[in-house]
């Protein structure tokens, strides 16, 4: 391999990019990262991130680039979902059937640490370098100051845009012709708030849960942090009844807290700086194809298919893009082979954590508070460990499994369907651990088999 | 009014973009119409193009700037399909209830026209000046030779984008928090082939008709130009059993043509240099919201709302977007309200003539070859004409209405649901004219109402 066969571009530094930054140079590539904003570590990164929650999928990748055990030590296992309600005690629901957690990871702090170890590595970076156009078939960048000013010409031999939800890179795609492209914005917003820990810097509530305060339309959530904090999300319409725009002066959050989040208020010390200072930022769902172009350019991670947060599998997907493009590198010496599969199979897995995304904030703000459904949630728990090679829950498919995210959808929809009639039994909520039930779900899953 | 409280910008020179700067101008605004290619009078505009039809809405806005006779020179009234089967004789099928005629125009003949009396009317044109990018808070834009090199700014009170399918203005929109975006490839392309004059520059087949090729999956249509030629426009799909991937060499190319178009093949004497010196184009649809940034920024026509070209109706949605927004400055002072109002008015109506123009598709290329279909359109055509108040049929109220599209995809569904009752009617091929099936569709319509 001469050296410029040697030397590709990744835009974007965050999470996705920097991952794949580290795998490529693993594999003998020269890798220069560009990002328009400065060092990571240079900066107070707060504010208006949601925490991760990484999962099998993320480990997963990377484990493949050997740093899972330095960032498991910056990360907090949770094993179930605490849920909040107004004048209830607490109901745990435990995440997964076998005990398995989710691991909770600041943003800012995991980019950082991720930056260091790339850097370590021998990964180049360019901070504070706009990547303003590239040229999809020659892989020539142009950076500058300013966008309206002069640009420099840089040449590379492959470009990767893990430049996120925003990407300049499909941006350049998008007005090639045959690419379809959707961009669609939530009618939620979210903000960051925090809660700071105890006098002796211990977390105030319990650390291995995820915190939900579910309301219906709007909902808070809780993600605990190593430093004794948690990071919080209220996620709440922008307009209508409940909503920002309705939270406009101190009295009208403070009654608004008080009234749907009691418990929270007393938790959060500085809600009202918290909510003024801290921008009310958007949700957006990002779909296209291609994802690639020629044997030239792939878009990775956030950038080929930013969805909403509600499964906290944003993350995991694109790590999830990383480690496969990883394998088909290991496997093929022909890019447009490598790039082509990459995408025919990274695409469908895409679309399906989209629609699973989706379909997730309901869960989380509604059924979470509906006693049916944490019943309904009981009987699959109780048949899934009595029958673990019949049925595995759509959380634990989705979070703790290596199948795709396609088999997850379509299993999920199935098990749905079936779990739709076993609730239509009378007096479900007496005999939920019933021998009976037991057998009519048998009986429902021989059906559809034949 | 102040000079800059005058002076509006429009970017992109095409038939939108100058029909709205001749508006704007009769209203006594300095109008500065931008666009990144030379003066369409100054080239030979054709290899690419779909002739237009102009009908109802159409003429309705250019009417309103005065130049409808002027336009109605270069235009042919076509009445009817001509309908062109293999091994059949040619049917005709009558556009309009009343005879009405739609208008076939070159899109460059058009274009040419429309410049020359926008420049008369005072109208300033800044040729081979692409507009780079666009200030929306302050309507300043940046032009310059090339998008790498410097650029210059021009301050604007208003920017509008009648910059088409592909608009920069929207571009820049879209990098906005909260823009809903999607464009959407069809799998058909499509390419541009001439029908000749006879010797005497006489049209070679009748030339106030539409003609269609149907095949399916595939089609041929033809439409008159003053000159005595044809513009013809093969649908096709890019790839597939029948597709352009397909037609690679001379010989597939007339096997294509012989099979599928035996009558058209001796009509098209430049056949194969047509098909293989012109591109073959593809098809973008375009859903966007907001049309509008503040006071500032409004979007026109394919910029806001590209739809796939089988209704006919791209050029008109366009130019009664031209109208709606000359009624509202005509009503109001405040630019606020006037492009608030103008995108909740026309964003409707834009997914409406969206809907009708994708599932058009099928009912040229399939359904006009289908007996069945041509009946159910005779029976329709009978009711109208006996209960005109009662039956206005699809086609009409699209082409030849002034009833917004909203209305006409709601009465077309509705329409479409009774026409299925009727055709499930036994016999109906031979008792369609009969005072029964009269007296039963007049029962269904009053089934519906009440």
């Amino acid at each position: 391999m001469c050296l410029t066969e040697n030397k590709v571009a990744v835009i974007g530094s965050g999470l996705v990019g920097t991952v794949l930054a580290m795998g490529l140079k693993m594999r003998g590539f020269e890798v220069v990262v560009f990002d328009k904003s400065p060092d990571v570590r240079t900066i107070d990164f707060s504010g208006r991130s949601i925490n991760l929650a990484i999962s099998n999928r993320g480990w997963k990748t990377l484990g493949m680039i050997g740093v899972e055990q330095a960032i498991k030590k910056i990360a907090i296992p949770m094993s179930k979902r605490a849920i909040h309600k107004v004048g209830e005690s607490l109901l745990e629901q435990p995440y997964g059937i076998k005990g398995e957690s989710i691991y909770s990871i600041s943003r800012g702090e995991l980019n950082k640490k991720l930056v260091q170890l790339a850097e370590e590595m021998g990964v180049e970076f360019c901070f504070d370098t706009p990547v303003w156009d590239v040229d999809l078939d020659t892989g020539d960048l142009y950076t500058g100051e300013s966008e309206r000013g002069l640009w420099t010409k840089k040449t590379f031999k492959r470009v990767f845009g893990s430049d996120g939800a925003y990407s300049r890179v499909r941006l350049r795609m998008q007005r090639k012709s045959g690419f379809d492209y959707r961009q669609t914005y939530m009618h939620l917003g979210y903000k960051e708030l925090v809660i700071e820990p105890d006098a002796e810097g211990k977390h105030l509530i319990d650390k291995n849960s995820f915190h939900i305060w579910p309301q219906g339309d709007f909902m808070l959530i809780a993600l605990p942090n190593v430093d004794g904090t948690f990071t919080c999300t209220l996620f709440l319409s922008l307009e209508g009844e409940n909503s920002f725009e309705k939270l406009k002066t101190e009295e009208e959050v403070v009654t608004f807290f008080k009234k749907y989040f009691p418990d929270a208020i007393r938790l959060i010390p500085d809600l009202l700086t918290d909510f003024f200072q801290n921008p009310t930022n958007t949700l957006v769902r990002i779909q296209c194809f291609p994802w690639v172009y020629k044997d030239k350019v792939a878009l990775v991670g956030d950038a080929a298919h930013a969805v909403v947060p509600f499964y906290g599998q944003g993350l995991n997907a694109g790590l999830e893009d990383v480690g496969e493009l990883l394998r088909l590198i290991d496997l093929h010496d022909d890019w447009k082979a490598i790039l082509s599969q990459y995408q025919e199979i990274r695409k469908p897995n895409a679309d399906a954590i989209a629609e699973l995304s989706n379909r997730n904030f309901e869960e989380m703000s509604s059924h979470t508070a509906d006693p049916m459904f944490l019943l309904r949630k009981k009987i699959e728990t109780r048949f899934s460990k009595r029958y673990p090679d019949l049925w595995l829950p759509l959380y634990d498919r989705v979070t703790f499994s290596s199948g795709t995210y396609v088999e997850a959808l379509r299993w999920g929809d199935f098990q749905n369907a079936i779990m739709d009639e076993v609730m239509r039994l009378s007096d479900i909520a007496q005999r939920w651990d019933s021998a009976e039930v037991e057998e009519y779900m048998l009986k429902l899953l021989k059906k559809v088999e034949s």
